[in-house]
């Protein structure tokens, strides 16, 4: 697990006075890239190697609102990790009171260049024990 | 239900060079507030009376990538609607070849300017009935 | 010069309750995307071609906000195009009384896929000429 | 003068592979947010206060692109502040080798809840010579 702190922007608002839903989607985004650059898996590294990791499936469920001013904690994990997919949770909560303001989860798998799915392990095999790893660490809420 | 077309955007995609995923949460925002304004009760008229419609959950599958140049057709239906909450649900296609994009839903309530949940039927009845018959007609695959 | 029609959405505003400020800047973009197309010369076939054309400058003026449930008029016109960088003008109008709602431009200049510079002019003759004689005509407040 | 440091995120890239330059507005923003708390004069203490400060125009000159996997320094600084009008101005360094990126500036007004402008030592006197002398020392080069 890896916590990343987002200090909300006035642009994240929109006129109900809060942030609007879409930027948890993108927060989730930053969560996940600071987990892998936290894991040793940047994923900038991944795209030199001709890796490319598309969202599948992305899910929030919005449990309170924050606006600007607020400063926001975003904790992401590797919940499941297969052969083919993979799957990061996400909660995010306001810094200061811990309010748990969101939670959700995005499905992943890897591609090649020319957008084939392919299986890591088949490809890179460190890299795909690394993710097993930490995946499995995540799952027993310990860091490896 | 109702199709909202959309002409997809440069600054709307990513590095991937495709369309970025959290901008289908945000097509799913142009869906309901056209399929609003097209059964007569636009958006803007509900937060003039003071009622807000926040997300309370969001979900997207994404199917196939698209990018600039393509234009999308968002359709939107009323899926459910009950006493405090109800679903909007969403498919995006590719305008020309009717290629599935993404399906997906969002979840809402109907909060009063304090944020306090609100049953609409004791605020708006002539509202509360619109939406249920749209609702009912969306489900039965037939417009009122 | 051309008019392109842009509906105000929900997740553009901020909690100013206006349209957020960088959202005009995408509105140029459309503005000149749209041009290009209406035009004859789209930009995806000249990124299909290996022509970029990234933004050198942008600037804005704010006159008046617009929010959620107004419609803008962008109209955009090449104002200069020179041997090697060109300037897209725009004005923003509020649809229904027509009040002006910002105007501005951006400068930009052809690069290849390596990013270097190019005289267009030496790359696509008939391109340059179609685009001169639109800067010409824009200049001249006629349609060619 | 103050540097705000943002991690450029995969979401801000467009398919030309670079930030898109909408962000920039968007950064200057956060470059002057972060400004004014440093100042220790808070946005959000302006606007608990009814003071709100538009932005009336935006320019920005692109020298070179950035993209994900970069680290941004934004160092803003208030560069004029008039009766009714300032002006932040900005620079936008990539971090490690100091790259120039981009400068802009934004002018600002006040004004009241309603949309009135409003000088704002007549409102905030305490405030207006706080700001008076940050754009002093600003001009001077040094901190106040």
């Amino acid at each position: 697990m890896h916590t990343h702190t987002h200090i909300v922007q006035y642009y994240e608002t929109d006129r109900m006075n809060f942030v609007h839903h879409s930027n948890y989607i993108r927060w989730f985004e930053e969560g996940r890239v600071a987990y892998l650059e936290a894991a040793g898996a940047p994923y900038t590294d991944m795209e030199a190697a001709g890796l490319l990791c598309p969202v599948l499936e992305a899910h929030c469920r919005y449990r309170h609102p924050c606006t600007f001013g607020d400063t926001v904690e975003i904790t992401t994990a590797l919940s499941t990790f297969g052969r083919v997919r993979f799957t990061f949770s996400y909660t995010v909560h306001r810094q200061g009171d811990g309010l748990l303001l969101a939670e959700g989860h995005t499905e992943h798998c890897f591609i090649d260049a020319n957008g084939r799915p392919l299986a890591l392990a088949r490809r890179d095999a460190t890299l795909a024990a690394r993710l097993t790893a930490l995946s499995a660490a995540d799952a027993a809420g310990t860091m490896p």
